[in-house]
């Protein structure tokens, strides 16, 4: 068996921790067994390992999370980049034809795939491999897993069976009908017609979406369908492929499966009420508070509330209301305040727009031993490195220079530039200029060996 | 008649917005009438504007809100600095003396002593006025301003009047002695017998207090008074003076008077519920938010709270349970995170002390045009200056150099430096080494033009 982890979602739900780079899955909120902060994608990969699925399993996702899944998993990990984000569909297109132009899966191979958030317990992987045998034995199209319900849920979506159930030996049913988020009345009807709720979680033959693409008159080779992306329907695999399959069967999984998308949910979760600096009074109850800022936050008399506060912003909310914030999260959207790169992260302290129309940017940014930022020119802004700790080289215009902690380093607009660590280092940046956006970097994309050879 | 203003307190229980620089008296959290933000040392400064009792005034402060004090009044205010803290009484009889021997002011002058933070309607400084013709006309040592009690407060001082009164055709009532803190019962039958609340505001004639002075054989000069001010009783002036006077008589007061000291009574003065960057859900009730980060605050469904932030932390509170800031300000207090001077402000961005022993603090300077810093050697850091706005002077070991927005100026371990603004600045500084204290600062008590002789 094969299996897809699909890592999407912009985490609007989890203001200010996520962002467009940190979606909700890179959240260090949960803890492991040792009591260590460890994230949903953290977690998961780590049942996978606990199954031996591991090593039959990549990562689908946008290039937004490249860096973040390489910082928090094994570099190692086959990860399938959408050239930009479109839907649920063709990412599991594009992955497919990875699994079979790259890794010469056999078109009999069966696919399974997972969204990288799913919280469950560890047996429910022994399920997600039972997929395979029902797909096996039904020869039905798709095998979708259901997750028994445990109350008339009205923001699910239900597989409903088919009536009368015409294989009373088998591990799997099949299935009738999907129904979307019912009323309670109707989630009571459908529970007792045995109707399971849909995880997200699937499996089928690696050659159906193969047939599948081959029948639009798309590229079944993975460089190829990169390239023609856009010509994928723009559709959630739900709709695209599942609605519209002849033959499908589900498993049923009885055991905890939660959704952690809003800060209600999360915190349910979380063994640790307070992480990070600062104080809670004694007498507070059922209150969460998860601090990424340097500075401390005081809690008093305010029970069943979650307090969130990272480079991006603060949150105080009760727990009841916390879906909300999605709806402000796009008025008080802006630069990322914290990301998480391939050679290491940065944080912005400070940003200023001059009413004279220069802008000021200053960073701290860490950068792991033998990793180097990538050689780059900016046209509309100079920066100034102070060294905080380590030691590095320098590269500016060709030229090379070690540097140290409490040096300086100038770099003036237009001249092409890097720094590599030699031991870990920190720097502070300051950017100025009259335009500070991401778009302002010409990056030459050559390693650090050929960078040398020019010098 | 003379007024002293009383500028102290350390505003632990208006944390995170007050620190040991920034008191409560100096946050700009209430409303004039034009709807600007104002501090209270300024709506009280107004007030005696308007009741021309400005001119008249000095302010007793101690050294670390001298510049705060001249950054929001006007400059030119007289101000006696206490050479440290001591008590009320050690402030008042130093600044009688400043009226005294500085001022010239006459012994026969009645001295009216307010408190800066008195929360109070204008009519108020109409009973002020009237501590002189009370003092005159009684031959009281001390007249004391009463507010007229609306409910039987367990946390005020009364202030209890002579029975019978005897003087039924004056302003003035004689007073027999004073209850601290009665419980409810006490408080209630206090109030049937007439007595007051002790605002903290009387008055009396400046030879009282100067031969107060001689008899305890202290300096009369304000200069040797300050050098001799260990010698003063580290006492209130309430016990030193009020407790031992002979003859006492009181004013009152029917209005409103608050005492603004806490977030539960702060809020209630409030206007604009929602102060700096944010926003807060539609059906939020009697919940204020004041940030002073760069960051937005998001506040859902808590009502009857504050959220202050500020960069030296951040406190969520429901108002009731407020007051207790105090007992946690000691736990997390640290280096102040802004503060205004003389010359401007400051801002930290970033402290960090890494394992290996050096420290690293990252500022955003404002020096307002004209202005400079104090011309000075750090021993144990080098700063690197990068120039964000505006233009100026850099003096670096008597070597003079104009500086430009974008440009860097480095200053290292051991040299004399300053720098001047000529237009408004901004600039980061970088400050790397192995103790960054106040304490490492040696100053050269020089003005520029002293500098700029010696280049």
């Amino acid at each position: 068996m094969r299996v897809i982890l699909l890592s999407g979602g912009s985490g609007k739900r989890l203001w200010p921790l996520s962002n467009d780079s940190r979606s909700k899955q890179f959240l260090k909120v949960l803890s492991d067994e040792d009591g260590q902060q460890e994230s949903m994608v953290q977690r998961v990969w780590k049942q996978l390992k606990k199954n031996n699925l591991d090593n039959k399993s990549i990562i689908a996702t946008g290039k937004s999370q490249v860096d973040m899944i390489k910082s928090q998993l094994d570099s190692d990990i086959p990860i399938v980049t959408e050239p930009y984000r479109r839907d649920t569909f063709p990412a599991i297109a594009l992955a497919a034809t990875y699994l079979y132009s790259i890794q010469g899966a056999n078109l009999n191979d069966v696919v399974s795939v997972l969204p990288v958030d799913s919280f469950v317990e560890n047996r429910f992987f022994d399920r997600v491999k039972s997929l395979e045998k029902a797909i096996i034995e039904s020869d039905a199209n798709i095998a979708l897993m259901g997750v028994t319900p445990t109350f008339p849920s009205e923001k699910y979506g239900y597989i409903v069976p088919e009536r009368p159930k015409s294989n009373e030996d088998k591990d799997y049913v099949y299935v009738n009908s999907f129904k979307e988020k019912p009323d309670k009345n109707t989630a009571k009807s459908l529970i007792e017609n045995n109707a399971l709720w849909n995880c997200g979680v699937f499996a089928f033959r690696l050659g159906y979406v193969i047939d599948m693409l081959e029948d639009k008159g798309l590229p079944i080779n993975f460089e190829k369908l990169s390239q023609a992306y856009g010509l994928l329907p723009k559709n959630s695999f739900d709709y695209e492929v599942v609605e519209k399959a002849e033959k499908i069967v589900a498993l049923s999984y009885e055991g905890d499966w939660k959704d952690l998308g809003t800060w209600n949910t999360l915190t349910e979760e979380m063994t640790n009420n307070f992480i990070g600096k600062g104080v809670m009074d004694q007498g507070v109850e059922n209150t969460n508070v998860i601090n990424e800022l340097d500075i401390p936050i005081t809690v008093l008399g305010i029970n069943n509330a979650v307090v969130a506060a990272s480079p991006d912003g603060i949150l105080v909310t009760d727990k009841e209301n916390s879906p909300k914030v999605k709806d402000y999260v796009t008025k008080i959207n802006g630069r990322p305040m914290y990301e998480e790169r391939r050679w290491g992260w940065y944080k912005v302290l400070d940003y200023t727009k001059y009413e004279e129309g220069n802008e000021v940017l200053t960073k701290r940014i860490g950068i792991n031993a033998g990793e180097n930022l990538s050689y780059q020119i900016h046209y509309k802004r100079s920066e100034t490195w102070t060294v905080l700790k380590g030691t590095g080289e320098v590269i500016i215009n060709n030229n090379r220079k070690y540097v140290a902690a409490g040096e300086t380093i100038k770099v003036p607009l237009g001249t092409k530039h890097t720094i590599k660590a030699i031991s870990e280092m920190e720097i502070i940046e300051v950017q100025t200029g009259s335009e500070l956006i991401e778009e302002d970097i010409k990056r030459l994309y050559i390693s650090w060996n050929e960078i040398m050879n020019n010098l």
